[in-house]
């Protein structure tokens, strides 16, 4: 049986020590704030904010959240994110994903301070990321990393082929793994829809993540024995024999891979839960920037 | 034989295509302007400098070019790129790499308005290039991709294999490859220092780009029978024969590897000349942008 890189576990353990970060920090008379911009009647964005709140409030992070309805103005969304910016018991901002028709969304993320943005899609800190420079890193691809180092598989010197290049999982996580230093240095290949021949690619991989949100797309054939499998996917299918009438999956055929794979993360319980794990991280971390600056 | 990937042809095509974009804007009371900002005395900076200068003359590209000696403060370069932020004339800048030890380069450039920063090196355009946004993009990855397409092969589909990580080649080429359009839409393959089975990767390119600077690293028992090369090095070799006492050779071992590779740019006359091709080329782009919106 393969080793199961559970999130669930690693984000336990991970979020004990932010409860000590934070209380470190209360010690400097300081409370890690996160500033939330919700619009619209998504109830997926809901149910997200409602786990993101909660889990601040778990550490010991206060949360300031604004909800709008779906009519709210471009106007009215950016005012708030500056004043979120100039609100010095704010070291985090939130904008959920996505926003209502008519609110051009690239624009309004670009107005978050880079230093607030613990979601890391200021086009300044994805820069800072592909150049290898300090900066805030999205939540999904840093918490992939903290997955496999803290289960003993570092990407270095690892082939690490990621299925998928979406903004917010693939490009940002090959442009953290392709990075000379010691938490990355892995050999990354990126393959999406257009690529020739799948199959021999991934194949190749020491290390793969799956991330395309197509249900089971890997099967045990893709890969090969001895692999370690990130599956991001989350997708629900129909199941009749449950109460909901569906299932979650992921992007990686489970029951099969893990038969040859030295190790695999699972759906639900695996990316998942590391998502909001590094929000809380980043969020903590801003705020540990705030104390050094107030300190020297 | 292989095809020639000549870049002094491809230039030479598209320096006229400038030429007649640069009469364009003119009939619009538009001149292009590049400003430049030279620090130091290094040699090779020096003659640069001169080569983009004159590239820019010979197209109709005004240049304003500012020279300081190696003691200039931050301070000083800091007003100057501000002063050129700010002068309608200047439709791009270029700050020559490297500035004098005691000046913080990254913060130097971080400070170009990314509107005019035609070398594409300001982390937003950096960011921009990851997400897949419009921006600048660098000159040497867009001079690359140029190469291709001029040349007839798109890397579409392609599996690229790119060594070397740098900052302005490797992983800005990378990004610019993996992109979801019909320019790029390659898989994408970056290899490095710490690759474990090097020649493993590089055999199942499509596209090899060597980009590692280490004369001649690149043989051909490295490459797969039909490879397209494009070869980014540039090295100088002792060469007693010559009458410099050496020459320019490449990344790749150009007589091996050009037996078996369907094509193939040299060195010199390959990428070098498309690097300030695309600089020409930025800097009449950023001008026509400018056009664009006092049309409007």
């Amino acid at each position: 049986m393969p080793k199961i890189i559970s999130g669930t576990e690693i984000s336990k353990v991970m979020r004990e020590e932010i409860v000590s970060r934070v209380s470190e920090l209360s010690r400097k008379g300081i409370t890690p704030g996160l500033g939330v911009i919700l619009a619209g009647d998504n109830p997926a964005s809901h149910i997200y904010v409602r786990m993101k709140e909660k889990a601040c409030e778990a550490v010991g992070i206060y949360t300031a959240i604004q909800r709008f309805s779906a009519d709210v103005s471009q106007k009215t969304v950016v005012d708030l994110v500056n004043k979120y910016n100039n609100d010095e018991k704010i070291h985090g901002i939130l904008i959920q994903h996505p926003l209502p028709d008519g609110i051009d969304e690239s624009y309004v993320f670009g107005q978050v301070d880079p230093v607030k943005d613990v979601d890391g899609f200021h086009p300044v800190n994805e820069g800072k990321l592909l150049i290898g420079e300090e900066g805030f890193v999205s939540c999904t691809p840093l918490g992939i990393l903290e997955m496999l180092h803290r289960s003993g598989y570092s990407p270095e010197g690892k082939h690490v082929v990621i299925v998928g290049r979406s903004t917010i999982v693939g490009k940002p996580l090959a442009a953290l793994l392709m990075q000379k230093n010691k938490r990355a240095n892995a050999t990354v290949t990126v393959c999406h829809s257009r690529t020739a021949d799948l199959r021999a690619i991934t194949r190749t991989a020491d290390i793969l993540v799956a991330a395309i949100g197509v249900p089971e797309f890997i099967t045990a054939d893709m890969v090969k024995a001895g692999v370690v499998v990130i599956d991001v996917g989350t997708n629900r299918v129909e199941d009749s024999t449950t109460e909901k009438g569906y299932r979650l999956v992921g992007d990686v055929k489970f029951d099969e891979v893990k038969e040859i794979a030295e190790a695999i993360s699972p759906v639900p319980g695996g990316v998942g839960p590391m998502t909001i794990t590094m929000l809380l991280h980043n969020t903590t971390l801003s705020a540990e920037k705030t104390a050094e600056k107030l300190q020297n």
